[in-house]
């Protein structure tokens, strides 16, 4: 596992990015990335009824190509989301122009939009720079940050994380979050690429697995987008395959998704402290993730580690009400190495170094409900005042 | 119905309050109502699992005195929760000093603590103020007042409400609210009382009736408290029964009960503007609760009302993830008298106009499922900046 800094770049990619104007900054709006004729891709979307545009077209793309996908066209600052018929016409207009100026069929460019809901997508803007952006792609470590850059919205800043294997297959994903950010089996923009050979339906059981402890387990505010996406592809051009490798490969599968989860918390909309949030001793894994979520969602739980303060009772008032028949003289509750509550009761603790644990960029919760074996590790941050500034500004 | 401000005193109660050093700030911390002896009383108490010794020990009370209740003591700073066997045996201390100070049995007196969780009650400095605090008790509106006064944490003002049946029967109401405010059948601290003629078992059913469409449909912050208790006393010293004014007197006491639930979300911790969330077009009214509450709850939502922000696609957006399987066709969303969204689509709408409406204290909110003819009104609130400062720093 390579740290975020030692970015791969794994064979049968090119990269580019431009300025249409979607966005009212200025910054770069629009990544391309191009892939070679034999790339596998799978995909993961957001569980949300109310979806947007490229996610409908996406889908239907990755089932009608059989999962062979040549390019990944992804604007910032327009989510192309409850935009009608409308808005399905103009995801299509891109895609059909992007496709003809590659020479390959429309259904095989994805397409992403990530930004405000509502509002038409500004096609003419984005038409106009579709041919820059597609002789501007290389194949090099600085085009690859430079799509990275055009994909973020209120990020501060990319995210890339990358694997290799000792075969010498490389896997590199990039990501975007920051807000709206309660994934269900799918997360954000996120696009994870790498040069094994493997078949889309091989591909997308390596995905499935890798999101179960990664992008499933986290949460910034509780909110599952409309455009969530996780797109993996694998370009077979290191000319290995992934049966030759299958448990490497995952395990540094895992690790990407694991390494670009850790950085879109980290990076969320205001976030001054990530919380690591064990929550064990539940009957089902369903059960301590339903605890888990509604710890990590309660806004009064959010803002007293915002204080780095180890209010304990918050917390333990969260459980009471997660749905959970849990019995409060089984429930514990530790920050960091001290028990401060056992039984549901007030356990002699060290305040000053509770607070000392909270105030760290990373901390840890955990919570045991003596019910059973079952666990998980939620990855969550806490709810500071520029968050409410952030999002009480965004669109007006 | 009367004004907040025209408070009635019904006849049958006298009230008292003292500082007896429970709240650090030194303001008044400790309430006391009594009733005479003929006061019938039924009481809701909160859904989570975590619950506070006095709700524990009032639960008990009502049940062996059949709900013949004598005093009411409150003390606020403390919520005597998560505390423990220690916790419970505080708890009925200065309930068995009450009663021998007032010659009556232990379980007359029903009592209710809120402020922090997991701090042992300071039974003795509560026990030293009891003998000032019983004598000090009589029946005006000051002393009403100054007991209104003595529950309260961070409200910023007391809150009262009173209604009167033209046979001569009054309501009062008396609450207290501020955050951690997601009641489930029951919700912070409200004392209503009158001097009707009623069985405990027929008035359970009235407070009931009335908590359906007010204590039960409002949401702050989405914490549901581990305190929360509605008791509902009647004297019987109006010498008016309830069989012969029960349609009224059931009128009167949604209006009592309404009147407190708008106070307490106008005065939610940090509110600027109180949202009037209406839901319709549901199969069940437990479809609309739920669209209802994760619009409320959504972070995102919530920030661009603090912005008085016309932002419809997040409200869509938390529809979506509602997990009730609503058909996007068929969304729409109102903002007062405007739709903003129809068919899960941008409709043409002046958005200053929106704006507006967003900026006043109160705003209207609509929402169209399109499923159904079930509805509900949920009240509730924006989040802003104020609230995290308040929640951040409560407890250090």
């Amino acid at each position: 596992m390579r740290e975020a800094g030692q970015i791969l770049l794994p064979k049968g990619f090119s990269f580019g990015a431009a300025k249409a104007g979607v966005k009212a900054s200025g910054k770069p709006d629009l990544g391309l990335i191009l892939a070679v004729p034999s790339t596998s891709a799978a995909a993961l979307f957001t569980r949300n009824l109310i979806v947007a545009a490229p996610i409908m077209i996406g889908r239907t793309s990755l089932a009608s190509t059989m999962g062979r996908i040549r390019a990944v066209l992804v604007n910032s600052g327009n989510a192309n989301c409850a935009t009608g018929t409308r808005g399905i016409r103009a995801c299509k207009d891109v895609c059909a122009a992007t496709a003809k100026l590659l020479g390959v069929s429309s259904q095989q460019v994805f397409p992403s939009s990530t930004g405000i809901i509502g509002v038409q997508l500004p096609t003419a803007k984005i038409l106009s720079q579709l041919p820059f952006l597609v002789k501007s792609c290389q194949s090099s470590l600085d085009h690859l940050r430079s799509f990275a850059e055009a994909i973020l919205t209120t990020d501060s800043h990319p995210k890339l994380a990358s694997a290799s294997l000792s075969s010498g297959v490389a896997i590199t994903g990039v990501a975007k979050g920051a807000g709206m950010i309660h994934p269900q089996l799918a997360t954000m923009l996120v696009y994870i690429l790498t040069d094994v050979v493997v078949s889309p339906a091989e591909l997308r059981k390596t995905l499935q697995s890798a999101s179960r402890d990664t992008f499933n387990v986290i949460s910034i505010d509780g909110d599952t987008s409309t455009n969530d996406t996780v797109l993996l592809l694998a370009s077979g051009a290191s000319g290995i395959k992934l049966r030759d490798c299958r448990d490497e490969f995952q395990a540094s599968l895992n690790d990407v998704c694991r390494s670009l989860t850790e950085q879109i918390v980290a990076d969320g909309e205001g976030v001054q402290h990530v919380i690591r949030l064990h929550v064990n001793g539940a009957r089902t894994r369903g059960e301590a993730l339903q605890v888990a979520r509604t710890i990590a969602h309660s806004l009064l739980v959010k803002t007293a580690w915002a204080g780095a303060d180890p209010n304990w009772g918050r917390i333990l008032a969260a459980i009471g009400r997660s749905g959970i028949p849990v019995n409060p003289g089984k429930v514990s509750v530790m920050i960091g190495d001290q028990t401060v509550c056992r039984g549901a009761v007030a356990y002699d603790f060290d305040a000053r170094r509770a607070h000392e644990e909270l105030s760290k960029p990373q901390s840890r919760v955990e919570v045991c409900l003596g019910r059973g074996k079952s666990e998980v590790e939620f990855l969550t941050t806490d709810l500071t005042s520029q968050y409410v500034k952030i999002n009480a500004d965004y669109s007006t």
